[in-house]
């Protein structure tokens, strides 16, 4: 089920130290102005380099393989990839039998039967999400006028985010964040009632990207312990446009052309190079375990890119959706 | 985009004040033992009655038309359906020039042009999540020994719960609530890597429960402010029990056979008697608003039962989905 | 998988002799004019009554439940059903452990292991393809100036269908049908090339219409055994307006514009009166069998509207889905 | 809409003359083993070189860029190309203006608004078929005992398939063929009742075979002029095997067990040297054509490969959702 999207179906493929990792975009409008460059900016905010991301370099460039002719999209799918280089994969092999507390290890071995590609992560790794990034850059051209930016807005609970990320490595930990993530100018009308509301297509492919485990829209969990007489945001002109943004510019799972207003919680990077208790499976004792390698200590550093890639890639499909829904009222 | 799952395909119908709500379940294995019966205790927990929740009354006894035969399902579809019979619509006409803050009275009628039905709030209506308690009644048959359990823990920031709802009555206002659900014993494995995580699948359908608008797994958005080596889980048996539950049960969105541990935030009721600024779109000018009318003060207390109801459906859809990419394995 | 369709989506549920029979529709767009009586031309034009049909006698009107409000769609899930009242049960029990050759009775109990509702052929019955119909009713609507026709145009290998119909019902035995469906003024650019094309979507919806068991499109079968020169249509305006019409209407998977051409086998009725030897499971070897009770002589004749109603759902579907690709082109 | 399947799920994407085609296998089961080698039988039976065929040459080995590890699959993604080599595409342009007749050039320009690759018939080339016989080598493997078996019975109408070939060439023309697919020891039980039956599940991926415009099953469309006392096949044992096949091994739309047997009609390749009249788009008026390179004077030669992957897939598709379904039954 590694499809997301109703018209605009976004897939990803590919291992951390497989041959190459990619993304195909299926029912892509056609005439879509797209130039291999366009992929730069975002794709270098994903990666790795700042202090507190890890050293492993991958020139990331992406490899346009169909569905773009001629500097724009064609209709027909676009599949996009990028060969693995820097692979280094000698200090995997161990995690089989002593599986990394907070990583994939144990449950992608239990539930693949032990045939799951265990290098760097495997299809689990975060660097997987280098396709939906790719997909999101071509969602936000979709978008037009709304503009999609996501913040890192704490990390380890601190706003001085560089101090923060400078201690945790110090300490050979890692730390959380939080991301804020906003859409200015939103088509209003976007969102399918049951299943497929603007909350649950944005969620459902938040909670895809590894190491998110919360998402709440407008006042979010603060709302459970508001009244109504507080939270409810009063309208103040015929567009819609509300005094307050308590519902984060969504009402009944449908956009209302408010800023969508949404906070994503980032949980620590699992691997440090701190020792930590865990399981020998193969020796049927505990054991302590230090994970060597290439690590982020924040791996939410990287991963606002990754949430605006989202965002964008839900509100494209639902836009494609309603617009297809309606295309026949008139 | 009425259907959630991939297998075990849940749609939800009907108006709050139509005909009749109902719910179509699709891709059921056969062979299940249901009686009409099942479904009362579930149903009765989401009915209105309780102090705080509306006064309306439908007997929401389930007539099921299909899919059910000789007391077990057929494995064909089941549909279930309930005449509405309590309906006062009288209340409802004027929202169209002057929509209820909160509400979907504005982005329904801008999403579908003037033509959704407006009355009780049409199939924005809490009444529609009847449906999806029904559906859940069989879930849970399909997850056997795993047990589902929703509880509402907090309403309006206080843990005295039944205080702090009395409290809203008086004020002739309306609160929140936190809703926290474990699964007791969940099977291991569940959960496709991108766009179907267990995280993706089940906050898909929490987030179009209506009021809903957070999500968190786990330590949730704790997990933020905290540190990898106090996040990590460490196992602790060859079973994959961990000493802590920080992840919530779930691994690179897979589950790993401990607790699933969830939290939902419920906003407080948009309906609520005391009088709201708001626009009136024929006048086009600010107004005043008291909702009068049948409201749940704090609609929270009945969301547990269908927090239960869309857990279990999320399951029963990972688990079967597992199951058949795996039947041919061996 | 009980469902049709990308964004206008068409299940169906009930079986022969079960409480109802229905079809929910989702994704319809709102503000389509309908009225209760608007389906009654194509039901009655599917129910039984002529000669060559069964004496079984349902009124068939149709219980708008939801989706429909002052006589027009509102964007939410229309489902429509119909009590099952004539109903006569008695005869079918013996099916289980001698199955009818030509039916569903061996697979359907294989299939589900026993469970499923034999009575008048449970689900797998024509009867459950009155949901079609009513949905067809709605997509020809959403067709516009669009015209579906479909025609019986021999039933025994014979153009003289009265007669070979009546041939038939003297012998105790049944016929089986050839029906043509034209689609005068079709939208040109619907079809999707992999998987959706025009062709796809209108034989995967065909071919769940009991008793289809071929499908071809313009030339067909005879395309195979013709030379190039003979098949190629030429274009002969600007329009895309050709000569001959050997692609029915289709290129590349795609309607060009031209006329939609289609054929499509109905096998004969597979119960008749005339005695047939199969295997009783029970005792284990060969036996006789006569079936007894009501049936169709041709169910041919029935299937036309049918087909109707199967090839617009099809092309409603694509139009909606070209249509919502397409809206962000401009 | 580039995805066939529900859970077996697979999808294409390339040009004809881009710089890759290549296909993504979701859902597959982990665990089945695949060698690069594996591929090569049915690649090679699928690729030009006979006599009758276009002389481009492809060296068309696949490239498993994620998915397979240590030679099995792994249960994530399996993403294979191969990258174009040998392309020539400077005949092409001319197509816009003046669109072959039979070939998607006029319907793929309306579709996507000119932006659509026409280079060697861009997404519309039966070269992106080289994606679907990859997938259905593994599909094969899933399906272990049943042995999928395609074969060209009749070329030009008549059964001496290379003289009407020879005859075709010499005349510059090109001609249509007859496939026969049988599925020798198929799984019983496989189809869902309506819209993805066993013949719509088979038909739908059938009719996304570039130039396949028939599809029947067991007696076709011959059954649409016999009698029911003829079409019944009588059931012989209690392992459902009957002592005709008339059904082609599927009664009401599931598997029966026995034999599936269906025929596939080609129309001739649309390309011919052979002058044609059409249409001039850019001039306004009629004009002649005579379509220059590489083309096959009989593609039905290379289409029974096709024809037994699409069986393959649908197959591998109906049965995990077979048994996903019944996992939880017992």
């Amino acid at each position: 089920m590694n499809t997301f999207g109703h018209i605009f179906r976004v897939s990803l493929s590919g291992e951390s130290h497989g041959k190459a990792i990619g993304v195909t975009i299926d029912g892509c409008p056609p005439g879509i102005p797209v130039q291999p460059d366009d992929f730069l900016p975002d794709l270098s905010r994903r990666r790795s380099g700042k202090k507190g991301t890890t050293p492993r370099r991958e020139e990331d460039l992406p490899d346009i393989l169909s569905g773009i002719y001629n500097g724009h999209t064609t209709g027909s799918p676009i599949t996009i990839i990028s060969f693995n280089k820097d692979v280094d994969s000698g200090s995997y092999q161990q995690f089989a039998s002593v599986p990394r507390p907070g990583h994939a290890d144990f449950t992608s071995r239990i539930k693949y039967s032990g045939f799951a590609d265990p290098r760097g992560g495997g299809h689990f790794s975060g660097r997987i999400t280098w396709g939906l990034v790719v997909a999101g850059v071509i969602a936000k051209k979709i978008l037009k006028d709304s503009k999609v930016i996501a913040t890192l807005i704490e990390a380890g609970g601190s706003k001085d985010i560089e101090r923060a990320v400078e201690e945790a490595m110090n300490a050979g930990d890692s730390i959380g964040g939080l991301i804020e993530c906003r859409v200015e100018n939103p088509p209003a009308g976007l969102g399918e009632p049951f299943f497929y509301s603007a909350e649950s297509a944005i969620s459902q492919i938040l909670f895809s990207i590894p190491a998110v485990k919360g998402v709440e829209f407008g006042a979010g969990f603060k709302a459970a312990s508001m009244k109504g007489s507080e939270h409810n945001d009063p309208f103040t002109d015929s567009t819609g446009k509300t005094l307050t943004n308590n519902a984060g510019g969504i009402n009944g799972g449908i956009t209302n052309g408010n800023e969508i207003l949404l906070r994503v919680a980032v949980k620590p990077t699992s691997s440090i190079g701190k020792e930590q208790k865990t399981f020998n499976f193969s020796a049927g004792k505990m054991t302590t375990l230090k994970v060597e390698g290439r690590h982020d200590a924040c791996i939410a550093l990287r991963v606002p890119v990754i949430v605006e890639a989202a965002v964008a890639v839900a509100l494209a499909d639902l836009l494609l959706l309603d617009r297809g829904i309606f295309s026949r009222k008139d």
